[in-house]
Parts: C-alpha cells; structure tokens; sequence
C-alpha cells in the first residue's frame, strides 16, 4: 500500500500563450483537481501554467505542484496558486522533470518549442500523451512518433480519455 | 496572496543510516506534519528519508513530496509514505532540486558523502541549515563555510529553531 | 580573444537508426573534423552518435566530445572514437545540455522522440538548426516553430549551410 | 581500443579565491597539461578556474574543458582559456556533471560552498579525490567521509599522487 497520488501534468506556452488555451488550461486545472488528481505544472505565473493553477485552486483541497526553471528567492517567478514549489535551478532541462513526474502529460493548446520537447519527452518516457486542441502539424508529428498519443478537443474529454485508460497495451 | 507552502527538507543517509538517526528522522517527519508544513525528502525507501515521511503520515492531512534521483515507472524505489513523487532521472544532480525546494534544510544524523554535498549546496544556496546530531567532523566544517548554520540535538530543538527564526540577516 | 572552439552537435536515433541515416552520420562527422570543428553527439556507442564519432576520428587531429546520460564507471556505453566523455548522469534530461553546448544542431535523418525533443530545445534556445533528410512530419512541425530552420539532403550541404551563415538576422 | 583521454579536474573558488590558491592553480593547470591530460574546470572567468586554464594553455596541444553553469550566449562568463564550452544551464547542479566527468578530482585550496559540495559528490561518486592545501576542517571532514581522499602541498605533488595510482583497492 502507498500514499502515492495520481499527477497529471499540463504544459504549454507562457507569455506567448494563445487566448483560447488559456480559457482551456483554466477549465482543465479545474476539472483535474475535481477528480482528486495532483496538478503539475512548470509552475512560472504566465499563460497556461498560471490559468490551470487558477483553476485547480477553486476546488476545495486541491493540490498544485509547480516544477520550476529558477532557483527560487523572493523575486522567483512562481504562479500564486501554486502550494507546492519544486526549484529546480536547471533552467529548460526542468522540462524533463515536469515529464517524467507526470502520470498523464496533456500538452494544451498550441506548443511553443519548449513544449513540443516536452511532448516529445514523454512520447520518450513513454508517459502518456494527450494534445487538446493542437495544431496540425503537432498532431501530425507527434502521432508519426507514437500512434499512441490521444488528441483530444475540450478539457471535459481530456477528464474522459484518462479515466477511460484505453491506451492500448504498455 | 499566495497559496505556497513552507517546505521543510530532511536530508541524510539511506541503506547505511544509523538507528539513532532512523529514529530521529520519525519523531522529526511527524513533528514537522504538526506544525503543518510540507515535509521534502529525497523519497527512497531507505533510512532517513522513510523514516521522516513514516512520521509524517502518522498526522492527518499532512503533505509528503519526495524528489528522486530515478526516472520512475513500475520498479522505482520510492517510500510507501510518499504522497508527491518528483522523478528526476538526474542520479545524485538532484540533490541540487531538494535543496532549492526547501525553506530549511535538516541533516538528520551523520552525513554520508551524498548528504554532505547536500549540506554544502545548502551553504551555497543561502538555504537555512540545521544539523541535527552531527558527527563533530561535518560540524566543524560546515561553520567554518558558514557560522549562521545551526546545530541541534533533538526533533523538538529542531523545530523551536525553526520556529524562532533568529537567523540573523540574511 | 579566446582559444573557444566552433562546436557542432550531432543528433540523431540511437539503437534503431536507419542505415541511411548511419552512413550519413559518418560522413557528416568526417566533414565535420575537416573543417577543423568539434563534434559534440550524445557520445553513446550507438547509431548515429558512434557513426559521426567514426567518421571524425578518420580525420587527424579531430576532436570529439560525447555528452552522455550515465555516470560514467567501467561499463559505461561510450563510443570507442569519442575523446572527451562529459558524464551527465542525468538521463534525459542531458539533451538540454548537449543542445546548449553547440553552436549548430544537426538532426541527422529520421528522428525518434529523443532527438525530437533535441530539435525542439534548440530552436526555444535559439541555436541554428539543420535537418538532414528529415521526414515529412518533423519538416513541417519544426519549420512550424521556427521559418530559420534549415532543411538538407546531404551531408556536404549541411556543411556548405554551415559556412554560409545566412541564417538571417538573430 | 579507445581513443579516450584521461581528465583531471580541478575545482576551487572563484570569484573569492586566495591569492595563494591562485597561483597553485595556475601551476597545476600547467602541469597537467604536459603530462597530456585533459584539464576539466567549471569554465567560468574568475578564481582557481580561469588560473588553471591559463596555466594550461600555456603548454601547446593542450586541451581545456570548461563545464559551466550558464546557457551560453554572447555574454555568458567563460575563462578566454577554454577551448570547449559545455553550456548546462542547470546551475550548481552542474557540480554533479563537473565530478562524473572527471577521472580525478583535484580540489584546489580553501573550499567554499560549492566546492566542498563538489568534494563531497566525489566521495558519493567514487571518484579519485585529492585535496591540494586544504583548510584543516576540510581535511578532517573529507577524510572522515573516505579515508582514501589524499592530501597535497604543491602542485608537483598533485601530479606525483595521480601517476604513482597507489588509491587502494577501488
């Protein structure tokens, strides 16, 4: 028996993230701390790391772990609704921490670069994969990666593909 | 305003750890959960690590996060009594993730080479230090890096250090 | 002025490389010595990495540097034809290291998740990159995330590419 | 057969290192050099590091490889005395790389922080250690930890230690 709890780690862009990925990452921080699941994020207070802590935050005793590039100290860059700091100090080579911490890694939105490398990452890891509402041309390389990695369209069947576990045989 | 959480780091040997120091690490995890702040190990189930987060869980609603050097997957070597498993997959590079994520940093005991460079890198990082029980060797060293660490000789001295904040300017 | 030398990483699969992709890896890394630049690769003794360790140590005089994910030790998987072995010890995670340590990313061939997530970190790191007969997806995925990608279909073009340096502005 | 090199490195304070511990360096480097090793250091521009580079690029055909904090960039922090950058971007955890890269480490002079973390991971990593005019604290303490770390008083007898190879059994 453990105490060990499920994490699902969401990625995407920070400063430069799109409109509509934010609403999703806020919508599905929210739905994941419903179900009872650790939300991990890159834990940095722009863009879809900070809406799907926003979100998870809303529900009752809901817990989010940010895994950072920084090294922490008062002016650290972290997300407020973040309760547990990882520093990492490691700058980009935290990407593969937030990875292969992650149970699930759903990638939201359109992926910058650093998050095509962590999609990649778990692709490597073999972690599982969901892209909500990628571009074409990420759903179209990563699946030539691994047939395997799911694409999903709203957070509510991302809630749905992980609960359902038919990810084939791993 | 922020959700973020004080983060407690408990270093010290694993399969060679002394029983003294075993039993101290317990008594320290558990008085840690009391005063409700979130107890980081390095997460093995070996020695001072188990032993603090076996403490721990003994107190309801209390917080786990164990930072391991392997990558994870079915035959990791994690403590049962871990609640938050962050894989790092970066061997003994991860002590550097431990202690940057810890507000204050304990050695339980006499250190071995691993706990060492984590009491080192602790120094050089500006974490608060507190040793616990330490051999006279590590002691004499690690004052001579710096005289604002401080020396403890049990749990409850540890937290009424922690507790008293008198660390001097920092 | 310094003594610092022009590096040129080259990535590329492992164990389950296309001969293709082998054989251009080898003629790459001879070119490459050539040139008089050091070849830094993934320092495995595997695929494309030990194919460009191969071919650079034809040339006299050369220099090749592996970037390994162990910690080194008598049976550690080292190309025989790598001179310096930086033992990471971090897995995966050493990716970021190689990518950052190179003035130009090589991708050579069909690229598994590994080398995806290379590819990706060079473009968020703003080292050039070029693509040696990529396939179709990654093509269209990494010129998606950056137009200054450079595409070849020979080994003597990625050379020629390389001393051009008409990457635009930067 | 294999064409790897044998390297040594050495570590010490930068930007506050002693006056004497700079000059021991500077010699060391040199006399590594001639004896054809590759000299390892953590590459910044600053204290035992950019004096142990300086003191190898003195003798021809040398070879220097700087492990660094850093990303790299234009304005990154190298000694002008590196002939290979190793950019890791991860901070002190770099340390860890610095020591699984080397085939002896040489701590040289009065130890900060970051260099008896280093000390200390050498030990963990059982990796040859000989510290060059230690503190009296660091000796007792490093000893205790391994009484096979060796203890010098100039640079020539840093040299004589590593050639004679009577460690023990390993």
């Amino acid at each position: 028996m453990t105490t060990r709890r499920f994490v699902i780690g969401v990625m995407g862009r920070g400063e430069n993230a799109l409109a509509k990925d934010v609403r999703a990452a806020e919508e599905l921080g929210e739905r994941i701390a419903r179900e009872g699941w650790v939300l991990l994020t890159g834990g940095r207070n722009a863009g879809v790391m900070a809406a799907a802590n926003r979100g998870a935050k809303r529900v009752a005793g809901s817990l989010t772990v940010g895994v950072l590039p920084s090294s922490g100290g008062p002016y650290a860059d972290v997300s407020p609704d973040v309760d547990v700091a990882i520093f990492t100090g490691m700058g980009d080579a935290r990407d593969a921490v937030n990875v292969l911490s992650s149970d699930v890694v759903v990638v939201c939105g359109a992926a910058g670069a650093g998050t095509a490398a962590e999609a990649a990452l778990a692709v490597k890891s073999k972690r599982r994969l969901v892209l909500l509402d990628p571009t074409p041309e990420a759903a179209a390389f990563l699946t030539s990666l691994d047939p395997r990695v799911s694409i999903a369209s709203a957070a509510a069947e991302v809630i749905a593909l992980i609960l359902a576990r038919d990810w084939g045989s791993e």
